[in-house]
């Protein structure tokens, strides 16, 4: 039977499926209390443990502990990103791998409510934390929803978020650490830019449905050359498109600079919100539930020079300049923005 | 270090990543017309191709040929579900658990665009098909769309669905059902209902982060007890709340019976909306994201007596009676519903 | 030029433009701490002042002091509805037509915040007052918004409604109030039900766009009868349809009774959402902007027994029998809700 | 008793409430098949009547025959706009108003389904005609809604409008139209932007809660210095949010040019989205109610240079400097746009 795709039995490879899941991320904040008072009062999330200058905060969908790790530094940026294997023996197949690729992390007891831990740097300078093992979040008495598949009551406070969707990283080169990603930890690419030299400048990567639950992005202001390993955002869940336009009203009315949207990303068809919480980092919330992908034999999208405008917005107004630019930290020769100075970068777009 | 969970070394069996996707189902109208009418007109779907008393319609996001076949037949009802596995080795190894479960299917040339074709019927007498080769769909060059991950135009009739999301058969034995479904297929189990006797009620499962790709829902008009493979519903995906009230709207206004909603079901966290469609069928649409399962070590949820009317209804109204009754076919004594007197039969909540 | 409608030069009578909004109304709960905790936690509401046994709230889009006084009262119910007129001198015309139609108000020098004041009981026994004169709100420096079209920040807890919308008080005899209402204030009919026996069991009346700022609904319970000015519900105003579903979450969450919805009525196309607050008094919220009347010459859109299904729902369920029954006071034979056991009475449908 | 505002009854003049509502608008299109192809495949609107080089459009909610005359002519741009009066004898008294201004208008017969109307032109060249006088829409049966307030079934193609909203147009000297607009038909200033010499840059005006009817915006082109009556935009309602999103979506797919949104104005606190037809038009969708203005003594908001960035754009991205500069016809020597060069001129923005 000949078939549109090229799906015959020799060539497909079947993927691993060891990786799982993101679990939680770390940010660095020079203004934690700002920056809690935005995760909490604005983002709705639950303050559950505080520990020397860290602070650990849930969305109310997570299922474990916490998603979030706020740490004071004098720098704004990002910390570990921690991630679920599939099973306990998928945690070895993966340190295995890794150190097959000449990369050596080390192991040890796990952050707060986070079992056995291997930790690792990619090949841009990105700190991962790999686990089986982790404490599930038990509500005060108070707090338990009756809605069984709800780890915890809705909160009250502002427009709250449901669960840490991705991460996205700046890179140096994206390619290399993509691949390390892919042969190292399975991440499957989505979807990707590439430009006029053949150059990939973009690419979106999971190991679910979700188009990502990583993305590098290529550093086009030149500070991920030594590999320091900045941030470009990570990304809130609401699901609904409504909540965006709640969350800018307040962010508007409590002088929290929103960068864009909400508008529509080609890349992910995610309708999204761009702000800069108080520390500086730049989050996005995630409005809708995008698009997913169940066919097991998916051709990657591939924007190009031609179509990245589109890949960039499906509609809605152009990014500003500074998107591409900005990253955390933001120590490099061209200071585009201080945790101080959050207003005056974005406006000449 | 201790666990909140059993989330220990030794317990812990990983599931098999072989099914993968719902690829297709099959609906049977005494009145294909009308359905069509449906279909096409108010949900927006395309017609790619008549065979025989058979038509083949599409959602625009599905990236296959179709997901949804409409077959002339005296009464309502459904034919073959058709999965997709993850590799083609997948496939065979499905086909090798099937058959040692004691199950005797056969292998054919597949459906129109279809590849070659595993199909068997469930404990329940419900037909499945299993295939890992199928054609992509290519639409004409007018149907193309710029948003490289939408594989046709969003069209502009009707309140279009994006792609077919589950379906939800009604079974005699819940339990004998589901355990061939996970030993055979690796569906997980994701939430159940059990009752007082401690019976298994309804159960939802799936191979992906979805609540659902399939439920069993036990039969309680006894009409299920022969066999015959009755569906409850067959469900397509918006993912936006507002299509609901649009929809419902356009249902009013044409003469579509509503059965419930919009409400918001407490199992899978769905924003619902259930019609009839001309044919006798039911169809619900799907007008959020729900929740979706990333921990890989999911502890089902389950309802009893004591929650079930909120495992049911998080809220909104009350489902009608008949919704716990009235499947396709309808052919016992206790004949709920006929195409031709859809209105009588809702009343009388 | 021959018209479809009777819109002729002679038989045209210009309405008075007199009396322009609703200002403010008044509950009473014999819990007015939970009463109070409803209003702000869950519908966002700023207390502005208390006084002897009353407690002034505001909603974040009222251009006056508050719209909202909860007073303590052994039985749950509602006091003053007050009016703006359009003028000052619209007041004493006003005035003037209440006592030319045999009512004698009196005037006093206004509650908190309201200037000198007429007030009149109707026939139906509901407590109106007049007024022109009243304190716009000065929301504190913090407090102030940069939308300067919005007289306070919107708020961070809470899904915070807007603006009061409508009073809907139960009345014996629809008619005689709809006719009072009209010769006197100037209320024009918008919309209203009509049963096979020509009686007129509810009436929408509005002096703007707005389908409602009041309407009568015929007391089936039979507790009006002696005009003791029952209290069917009050509205609050949020606009999008997504906050229905946001505080309905909220209210199943935190233990607050749902009624109904959210659905739509086709009366008033009104998108809804009923709740009981704690003290025993149902609350609307009004989901969308349903729809405005600007023709001059409106006739009204009469439901009768044929089509009053569609009146009341114009998708969704069925509204519970007790939304036509109970009202606040409810102390008559028929006790369908007393504030302790609001659960009870709802479940038998 | 002191009052914030000056509410006293000396100073309070009583407006006139004579002039009612929109009734139609006017376009003219150089390209009148794809200009009808937008607004009956996109926006859902019906075709009632071709009469010459004209065709007639209503939105399902229109009350009327029609809400829009689509005309051929080589430039596009508008031409009358029609208002309905209060009352037969107030159509007298804003033409004698009018005329007292020493304005000199004309009656004719009227235009199709509309009576005798009375046309002038504004102090900007706008074309204006009043009408007491008008024909309902009287559907055929197959298009009767049961929705008795809904004068036509809810279409099933597009994403349907519900009704004309607003005219904005272009003018050389904003005080002085305004005045004019108020002093003879009694528009009442509900928001306007002041430069920082004290020059009147836009006011938005109305005689119903709605915050516009009508606006005119200082054209910073130049184009308006001959008082020709450019178009800045016309704009039709939906109410919710999401069908702006919705109709983006099918404006990309469809080679419709979007000029700025989803995003939501200060002013007026408008969900906007704003596209141009094929025939060069700017056409706006109102995508949610805005606020109502129901305080009958309003002090008009009034943005200066330091808050006109708030005025313009609450939250979401600036709009492109053609927003300010573009206008149908647009024959200046700034030639912004033409039909046939819609994507060159948005780009640099």
């Amino acid at each position: 039977m000949p078939t549109v795709n090229d799906n015959n039995y020799d060539s497909f490879v079947e993927p691993n499926h060891d990786l799982h899941q993101l679990v939680s991320a770390e940010l660095f904040s020079p203004t934690v209390d700002e920056t809690l008072w935005f995760f909490k009062e604005l983002l709705g999330m639950t303050e559950v443990r505080r520990e020397g200058e860290s602070v650990y905060l849930r969305a109310f969908e997570d299922w474990y502990s916490y998603s979030l790790k706020v740490t004071y530094r004098q720098s704004c940026g990002t910390g570990r990103t921690v991630w679920r294997t599939s099973a306990p023996a998928a945690l070895d197949r993966r340190v295995d791998a890794i150190e097959r690729y000449g990369i050596k992390g080390s192991w040890d007891d796990g952050d707060f409510a986070q079992g056995p831990t291997y930790s690792f740097t990619d090949t841009a300078g990105h700190h991962h934390s790999l686990l089986w093992d982790l404490d599930y979040y038990r509500p005060p008495e108070s707090q338990k929803s009756d809605l069984l598949s709800r780890p915890q009551k809705r909160p009250t406070r502002g427009i709250p978020v449901r669960r840490l969707d991705h991460v996205n990283h700046l890179v140096d080169d994206v390619t290399t650490n993509r691949e390390f990603l892919r042969d190292t930890l399975g991440f499957r690419l989505r979807e990707n830019i590439v430009d006029r030299n053949g150059r990939e400048g973009a690419a979106w990567m999971s190991v679910s449905p979700l188009v990502h639950e990583i993305a590098n992005l290529g550093d086009q202001s030149g500070q991920s050359a030594n590999g320091n390993g900045r941030l470009h955002h990570l990304a809130f869940w609401y699901g609904y498109p409504q909540h965006l336009d709640d969350l800018a009203d307040l962010c508007v009315e409590n002088g929290v600079e929103i960068e864009a949207g909400p508008g529509k990303h080609g890349v992910s068809q995610a309708k999204f919100l761009y702000v800069f919480e108080p520390g500086g980092n730049r989050i996005e919330l995630f409005g809708d539930a995008g698009y997913l992908i169940f066919d097991p034999n998916w051709k990657p999208v591939t924007w190009t020079e031609e179509n990245v405008d589109t890949a960039v917005i499906w509609y809605g107004s152009p990014l500003p300049t500074e998107y591409f630019l900005y990253g955390t930290p933001n120590n490099g020769p061209t200071n585009y923005r201080t945790p101080n100075d959050l207003m005056a970068i974005s406006r000449p777009r």
